[in-house]
């Protein structure tokens, strides 16, 4: 992304714009945390207002009130979609990047279940349908929250580095799933509706594997008991392994945390970033 | 807090007083030592009283005793309360402490209790239900015994420190919760009461994503299953990742135990364990 | 397994056995990584087929598909499998190594369900019984997925660098749930049906101990809920402490990462990064 | 325990009495290592015995074999218990310590049995119950599984080591138990039978914070739903934090393994253990 593209030429800072960009895009200055701060509250209230609306009895008795703060949201966010392009340096690249989606996702659910409810040729169910689905999209609003996030950039780059063990793990989970459910199938299908198939078996290994264990499908036989128990101590063995995994593999991440500097004297590395002389024979750095 | 306040000036040590403060808020002596202990016995047997009126076969049984252990255990703690403020150094910064407040809170709610029942002008129902959450309140003794904790401070810090990340990661929680719960309000809301609404959907998405899993409420459709599926799988990872997180950061302050000595030249603290050297002049420490 | 097994000469490398090698069980070319990427899809698609079989229902529906996918995948195992006999450099090693072990079982079943069906002297619902067990051993083809990963080798060398301390973990847990089982079996046995002998009891410890908690059995009396408040707490620490454990090993595995450097004049090896001279001999690195 | 007791004298070692010792409490020996493999198969077979016994359908069944095979180990782990004894360097210490008291324990129940059956003069009812109880005390054998473990040490040092923090941990655990389970007693507590009282609404919360979640008790008002989702998320957290410490306290420990000594020449500390030279600046330690 290091390169421009052809069609996103770097617009000519304008007073105006810069000041703009400055509030919508940074979070330095005291107008931009409270742009951030406002939004923030904003976010949460209309995804609190999604809610509200798909429980019926609230929506039912407050329905003009939910209605008209969802169309309020709606276009505040568009507001603010149209500003973010208008003031970005590169207005195609945001409205590719990931912000810039889940952004313009945000909004257009509430102008669809306009043309839905007006255009469209279909019966009146299949609209609802339609409608109902579309305005359950609006919780990606939710996603807007990550707009807040500086901090995330660390987890995702520690989420990133263990990505090749996670992926171990979890084909080790899948293997898991698999076998002990076929083996479940085998001693309990005959006679216990939750292990009727592989499938549901595998639903089953995979509530008990993870420790969340509801109860709805449950071993009845001794021979499927013995079994689901040495799964389950497998399984609370299994979350210690990666866990020390990625532990250790951040441990090194933040200790590593060092300059590459060599004394000129006696050739000891490992010196803080904040330190000027050597710390084992007090050479100047 | 290393200003003084005006109305806070600190008392001429009495030789009486200096004696008090060293049993009642210190833990050196073996007078303090037997203050503490004697205290925690008191804590840990009067919230064992709460408890126990609230099993309504025990307090009709014995009404008399379980009244008469209350108020004696109210009038111990209103006598240390007072002791506190006599021997305090400066009076008002304990009581307006989160210890202060706390000790004020285990005495109050038994006075009200009383002011309630005899000077209120509401009907009994009324009273009493005020009476009943007033009598709860008293389980806030329960926070008296973090005055025992020294180490406390340790687990704060900790915490305090990795705010920020428990923050990001909470967030993510919550932006998994209300997607996964619209979405499985979609899937499942048509045939499953406990997915009728979204907050009662997300209600479940907690109780999975955090493995607690009740099983009042559980996909039913195969569709619900597998997204639930893969819920439980992500919220299997995501433990894993915070925790690492979290023991890196611990790993380096722990390993980042610095000397206590000073640089004799440039006063520098915070020279690590195997330094010979100041890192900042190269003086010889 | 350095030494050369008499009946396992290493073959003279010819040029088409040699380049089916690189295809077969190596993923440096593009050809190789092409094969592995096509195995990994049979294998997953397989498995599937092998689920969807045990949903009655999907099966009535298209039995043929299923049965004619079923062949297509074994002789495309078969296939695999005769290849990589030919191919390897020694196919002793590998028909008796875990890969080779794990593709035979692959194929066999759907060959012996076969005999079965047709050779054997025996009542119709014992041949079924056997071909359903026959039929789903070939879940074991999802081991195939471990020919995959090249990461697992440090992940296998991590549990088995903590196996005693794992072992240790294992035995405490087991004497916990036997203790914990006969109490409980002691307490609740007389009116709780799910803890009417001692393996039920224990069955009902390992649910709880490892935080999975069906529901299916609870204690019901008040000395039955202490205890098992008493044991969940137990658990919830017992968890913590191996974790630790795990973690501070890989930490120092990870942290132990040496130089390739070799003594220029003790040809030691092992040295620290930040090393400038061997530290067995004194010469310079 | 480093000063002799009077009545506790050092027995001469006499040839036989050594070689015994040997075999019995070391395992360095292949002889020693033989009665340690068969000591281990008589615990786990009697442990299973007991096991079996309280499955009344099997006992039933098999009442003179389990009868007999219970009487043999007891004669068996007699005779252990009076060889350890004999061939004990000092018997006294080793009878008061923790693993004598396990193999007495192990032992004396099948023969007080037999004294109540016989001898006391109480009713059928309570001879059987008392009976019934000391029966189980017999799964107590299943702690001389510890006599195996020389790597329980390290558990049992790390536990030691962070038994202030997991102190600490387990006092805001309870802290967080009683205030949230008041608080779901006073919300939920009119309607929902199972938090009627405040120790039973305790038990739903520690069943909760440990992510058990058995379902037999839980929240119904949207109130007791909302506020349990919080009490879920804070426990998720719980765990996270204390998981780091320890993590933390045992690489510190992992890490410090090494020597105290100082290079004569440039003062560096942090040698291996294995270190001969300085591997700063290569001077002989």
């Amino acid at each position: 992304m290091s390169q421009k593209r052809s069609d996103d030429v770097e617009k000519q800072p304008l007073p105006w714009r810069e000041r703009w960009y400055e509030i919508i895009f940074e979070a330095d200055t005291p107008a931009g945390k409270l742009f951030d701060v406002l939004l923030l509250i904003a976010i949460l209230l209309s995804v609190f207002v999604v809610m509200l609306e798909s429980v019926s009895s609230v929506y039912q008795a407050n329905k003009n009130l939910i209605d008209g703060t969802e169309w309020f949201f709606t276009i505040l966010f568009t507001i603010e979609y149209v500003a973010r392009i208008v003031s970005a340096r590169r207005p195609f690249r945001y409205i590719f990047s990931f912000y810039g989606v889940v952004d313009i996702l945000s909004i257009l659910p509430t102008y669809l279940t306009l043309l839905v409810l007006f255009d469209f040729e279909v019966d009146t169910l299949t609209r609802l349908t339609v409608v109902r689905a579309l305005r359950l999209l609006r919780v990606f609003r939710v996603f807007k929250l990550t707009h807040m996030l500086s901090e995330a950039t660390a987890l995702r780059q520690a989420i990133w580095a263990s990505r090749a063990k996670v992926a171990v793990f979890i084909t080790f989970v899948v293997i898991a799933v698999v076998i002990v459910g076929s083996a479940m199938h085998l001693i309990e299908g005959q006679n216990n509706p939750g292990f009727k198939s592989i499938p549901q078996s595998m639903y089953w290994a995979i509530v008990t594997m993870t420790t969340v264990g509801y109860g709805d499908t449950a071993p009845t036989t001794i021979t499927g008991k013995t079994v689901a128990s040495f799964m389950m101590i497998l399984g609370y063995c299994f979350i210690i392994i990666p866990t020390g995994i990625v532990s250790a593999e951040l441990s090194q991440a933040v200790r590593n945390k060092v300059t590459t500097q060599v004394c000129p004297e006696c050739m000891a590395e490992g010196h803080d970033l904040d330190a000027t002389h050597c710390k084992y024979c007090g050479a100047r750095l």
